[in-house]
């Protein structure tokens, strides 16, 4: 399997063994020392350990779907529909991988709703 | 050149050119029904005319930067550092192609910052 196709793969069983709570497996996509980051909060939190704490604590019933997976040799994105009962939010999230395989960094964006800017209502529809 | 490399190419001659004002390069990279959309404002701009209306008109004296391009076949995503003066924001664009390497599709997301939620204090780092 060349490296694309390991990355691509290895994303996708991340977001599906975190919608299926299956913490052994995501953990095992991890390196001990990787890092997880939200720019829009600046907050990080450094290693393997403490992600899958910040994963099993997270609040609420939530839901992860794949919009879309694009990898391209130690590096993916991932276009998610999250949902926490009828809420949906889409993320973006980027990743980053090892020489082996492994995830070392992940960063999430969580882009919220918002009205349009006046202005532009002649060229868009809304939907 | 193969599919992926071109797809790469294309997205990043998308973001210089866009940021050079250079209109008829862009508008070269598009087909002509291409669609623009903006997910978090429900707001869809259909076909390369008024898109190109919509870039030349936006506001502000606008830069962006390539953060990262990850290209796969005909998708690809881009993340990129705004900015308008001083302030920075960061962009997750999600691109689709044509079979002849034209963008068919752009969905853009445009995070903004928030404060990080009360309770995982115990396991992030602030920056």
């Amino acid at each position: 399997m060349d490296e694309t196709s390991r990355t691509r793969d290895a994303v996708r069983a991340y977001v599906e063994s975190a919608e299926q709570r299956d913490w052994q497996r995501l953990s095992d996509l991890l390196t001990e020392n990787m890092v997880y980051e939200l720019p829009q909060s600046r907050e990080r939190i450094p290693g393997r350990s403490a992600f899958m704490q910040f994963n099993k604590e997270y609040p609420g019933d939530w839901h992860l779907q794949v919009r879309r997976i694009v990898a391209d040799g130690r590096h993916a994105a991932a276009w998610i529909d999250a949902c926490v009962g009828n809420e949906h939010q889409d993320a973006c999230m980027w990743f980053e991988f090892s020489d082996d395989g492994l995830i070392t960094r992940v960063v999430d964006y969580w882009p919220e709703s918002y009205d349009p800017p006046s202005g532009r209502e002649h060229l868009v529809e809304r939907w």
